[in-house]
């Protein structure tokens, strides 16, 4: 009933049915019907039962719906488009949205071509091979991905983690057996990207909680802005750990004879400017162009300068060598036997899996961001897909970046053809302009690479982490100081730790509550929540909040007997009549399992030593079912199971209480 | 409301309610205000927050809650009967329980001799460990357990574990490592009870749930009973390994040079005479005792006629050699350093886990069946320290055995004195009569075994694992094929892993339902459940059956867009008004995160641009906080926060759609 109403005719209303009320009892013979009862649903088939269930899992989505009831060659249209989105919207793709490509693409190439060389600094490989992962995967990704606002290629965290996985393999990162372990791993992540949408495990990466990814990506940020000191202050001697306290000590020990004042000069010089710019365009979003072509900027200008000044000479370090060309063939490099392998498969399993929540998480916010869907398990395939091939053209690991996606998205892009627009400058820029970027400093590259990651520290997240779960941000610090003070795969795991430490608490510690009655309504509802609601004499009503399965029926069973054994006390002592009935509200319970119903048994057996009688109040229908099938209903009463709690406290309570 | 009445009264009050009702809207400036609103708990300090939670995790049973308000020398005596409490239920002990307590001594250890002789086999040792073990952990756990029904002693499944697990570490299990290794595993059996008990994560041996352990133990039984056949047909050369096609293979190659016909006639004799008493005891219950005491009058006939007629000599395999005296000391022989450290660390966490299970089932079973409780992590503190206790005096690992514990319970045992005195008998026979075993036939033993290890198969509780819950009867069926066909480790692994799938199941695929009216009522409830409800036009309810967490959040918006896309094409067909109002029923949402807030706001963006309003119906206590804290519930709008969907649909649903 609403409880808008308060007006007379409602206040007649309540009295007649009040006054109605009290002239009957439970025992009355004259008593009509309940007009609804618990209903079990129509029984299903095993085999429909089980088919819902699989369907549920791993096809919620219903990818197949829309092939049904369509001729063959209609199939093979709808199946190719499925694999290629890009022959589904590239249908309606007109000359606008060129435009809005066009424009995307270049700012985002012009953004992607210095952080490519930079990137691949990290991963310890030569510059040439982060320009030549931004040619190749997002060439693939357009034809295959789903996400029209994505801007693919190398990104900073993938590139730090695989550097650091791969180092620890093999020392020698100029050796031959270094990059090909690195198209090994890049090989792999793809496979496994891939093997997660086929096999439709896509659901596996939600187990990253948000919270764990917020602190891992601001401490990934931090220990790749303080990589960056060596490049930045000139350093030549520095340490090969990436924690903070090795990479300070590293830092301060080169203070006296290191550090090189020309190379701090260029670099602390761009690193305002880059700051500043990004500043600007914070703060002016239609200036984002600004902080989109910076990086850029600063690269042409700089390798001006020292070209001109031969700054090289003294001491301010190049890249030097980049090689000219597109991407050669690396499928002969890639082990597939030997004793890289397994390493290969391991290091490949888990950037894979970074890369892909990094790729999915941004997918999904533009997605939101525009109202259209994103098939995660079709967005795994393709990105697996792009990685396989990058594996074969001397690519490494590529997926979505945060910073270059944002710029796409501001620049207006409106499908993926902003990605090939990038991918042609990309070509051009390795058929023709590489060999500019000979005398380009590193101190630039390292302001570049600060700049970047700095959007990846999300303070304002963790504030809300803290506003609103202290568990989650909990798992948001443990992730943030495993990784700048031990390692960015000790970050991963503690993450993963405590995301899967708050799932297991959840199945294992249900809430229960006590309800109490609102005054004047029949709406049971938590005492604590509603101080308001009062309890019913002589009955003690307890609502369960979880499924009960076995990892929380136990618990479930006790707490509620101490529920139970708490209220006695509080009641003896404040004169209220003893408890006879104990009403469990199923409502939130969803299912149950065998050991739930072995809890029930158990705590029927302990009521009924106490002389209480168990009501049940609406059961859903796979708990009724099952109540039915392992005959514990029989065992309660059926009398005794309930549509509301209302309908039990009407039935056995005292007389009027349900009023 | 009560759905029992159903007179003139009512009829008029509702005609009244409806008329008021429908010449109202909420647009009326004269609408009175709701009389009650969703409230936010009284906010809790930080503190107050952790300790709360910190508390229900490990400190539901409020295990400190009694020394609360107690003098200095109360809280030393109440501590004292924390942790042995034999102290307090020892001051209330009289003769008419001892009378009790001592007939089921007498019977568990006439039943436990023969076994514990039998078990010790099983783990690869000589005899007299097993009674060892009889003797010291039921005196330990007598004075610290808190079940009163658990008889306590070497096991099955147990020994079979340590057996398989040891001699995959050592094969020679006449070694002096081995028995220094089964010391050493027994050691940290122990200590991994106490750390579980002390630490309070008792809840973790939650995780292997009931349909796996069903099907463990009914496989573990099998394989025991099928190694048996060595002893029963007097083969001399068997495989080492436990599943059923090797031991098979083994049998029949033997069947023609190696079976002995005098070793069979006695064990099928015997076989059958213990079959044939546990079935008399299963047909009259008041004959338990008959089966209780058979084992030990089969091993005294059986040593009789061997004795006499000195069939040793023509092939029939003896006990031979069983040492006399009580336990020598064995802390020198546990390792603490050297290369079997880690392996004795690892089986110990093992077999200590599987022992813990099996104690906390009985225990559990039968303080239901007495209605008392038990205090899991005070129980794994009790049993742990028998088991330091035992591996520091020659005992293997000792928990509680199934088939034991219940003739305890029916020889009508009080307290866990019946515990003691079978380790008084114990002691004794250790002292005077094992040198008479020397003629034991081993294939009486292995009768024995098969006997008692057929009550472990529960096809019972198989047949109500298919009946109520078909993931919960494939979890059983893994882990028992696990055993049989491979080896106890991995139907164990089967049984976990089976068990974590099915949680993750469930926290990422939480289920949601449709709602409708009942007629004539304010209820609302699944639309496949109770086909009578009726939707409300324009508007579509949904109810999310689980906390939010970031394991599900993306599955629940995507499939509550999901719910809308499939209403709205089914509504265009049938000229209904299209939707305007999304109602999410609250109710069973305990919990949300960040993730879940994300998750909400991103389904608030896909709303806003199909022009339909979210509406939320009784959200509780924590979700409102953080719905508050997270600024998310005025992005949503207060006033489109409601007690009950009722209160929802009369607010903002077609005229008169309330009632």
């Amino acid at each position: 009933m609403s409880h808008v109403l308060s007006d007379e005719a409602v206040a007649n209303a309540m009295e007649e049915i009040k006054n109605n009320l009290s002239s009957r009892r439970p025992d009355d013979d004259n008593i009509l019907p309940h007009i609804h009862k618990v209903s079990t649903p129509p029984k299903q088939s095993l085999f429909q039962d089980i088919k819902h269930n699989f369907n549920e899992t791993f096809f919620s989505d219903d990818p197949f719906g829309k092939f049904k009831n369509q001729t063959g060659s209609r199939r093979f249209v709808l199946g190719l488009q499925t694999v290629f989105p890009i022959f589904e919207w590239g249908r309606y793709y007109n000359l606008k949205s060129f435009k809005g490509d066009l424009i995307a693409g270049l700012t985002i190439a012009s953004l992607c071509i210095p952080q490519d060389i930079a990137y691949a600094n990290l991963a310890n490989l030569e510059p040439h091979y982060g320009l030549y992962t931004s040619f190749v995967a997002p060439l693939v990704y357009a034809f295959m991905g789903s996400s029209r606002d994505i801007a693919i290629g190398p990104v900073a965290v993938v590139s730090l983690l695989l550097g650091t996985l791969l180092t620890d393999e093999i020392p020698n990162f100029k050796s031959h057996e270094y990059l090909r372990l690195v198209f090994t791993a890049t090989f792999f992540a793809g496979i496994t990207q891939m093997a997660l949408g086929l096999l439709r495990l896509g659901f596996l990466i939600d187990f990253l909680s948000h919270a764990a990814i917020v602190g891992f990506m601001g401490g990934a940020a931090i220990t790749i802005a303080l990589q960056q000191l060596k490049g930045l202050l000139g350093i030549k001697q520095f340490t090969k750990k990436t924690d903070i306290i090795s990479v300070m000590r590293s830092v301060f020990s080169a203070a006296h004879h290191s550090w090189n004042w020309e190379t701090i000069v260029i670099g602390v010089a761009f690193l305002a400017f880059l700051l500043a710019t990004k500043y600007i365009a914070k703060k002016k979003k239609n200036l984002f162009w600004v902080a989109a072509i910076s990086p850029m900027i600063c690269v042409i200008v700089s390798t001006f300068c020292v070209y001109i000044t031969r700054a090289d000479k003294k001491g301010v370090a190049i890249v030097k060598h980049i090689r000219n060309g597109v991407n050669p063939s690396s499928v002969n490099e890639i082990y597939f036997s030997g004793k890289y392998l397994s390493a290969g498969i391991r290091i490949g399993v888990i950037s894979g899996m970074v890369a892909l929540t990094e790729a999915v998480a941004i997918g999904r916010t533009f997605a939101a961001m525009k109202d259209y869907s994103i098939d995660g398990n079709r967005e795994m395939v393709a990105l697996g897909t792009m990685n396989v091939i990058g594996s074969m053209t001397s690519c490494y690991v590529a997926t979505g970046s945060f910073s270059r996606s944002a710029v796409n998205y501001m620049a207006g892009c409106k499908t993926a053809v902003s990605n090939i627009v990038m991918s042609i400058v990309l070509l051009l820029t390795l058929l023709v302009i590489t060999p500019l970027f000979k005398y380009t400093p590193n101190a630039v590259l390292a302001s570049i690479i600060i700049t970047a990651v700095m959007s990846l520290i999300d303070i304002k997240a963790a504030i809300l982490l803290w506003k609103v779960d202290k568990f989650d941000f909990l798992a948001c610090m443990g992730a943030f100081f495993g990784v700048i003070f031990q390692s960015v795969e000790i970050g991963l795991l503690i993450a993963v730790a405590i995301s899967f430490a708050k799932i297991l608490l959840q199945v294992t510690r249900p809430r229960t509550a006590v309800l109490g009655k609102l005054p004047g309504t029949t709406v049971y509802r938590n005492i604590l929540q509603y101080p308001k609601a009062s309890q019913i004499p002589g009955m003690l009503i307890i609502r369960v909040d979880s499924a009960i399965y076995f990892s929380n029926s136990n618990y479930i069973k006790d707490r509620i007997l101490k529920w139970l054994v708490d209220e006695e006390i509080q009641r003896t002592s404040s004169e209220f009549p003893s408890i006879q009935y104990l009403v469990v509200e199923m409502s939130p319970v969803t299912d149950i399992d065998t050991s739930g119903i072995h809890a029930f048994e158990d705590l029927l057996k302990s009521l009924e030593k106490r002389d209480i009688q168990l009501l049940l109040a609406n059961p859903g229908p796979i708990v009724i079912e099952k109540l039915h099938a392992s005959m514990l209903s029989g065992l309660i009463g059926e009398d005794k199971i309930f549509l509301t709690v209302g309908d039990a406290v009407a039935t056995f309570g005292p007389k009027g209480a349900d009023l």
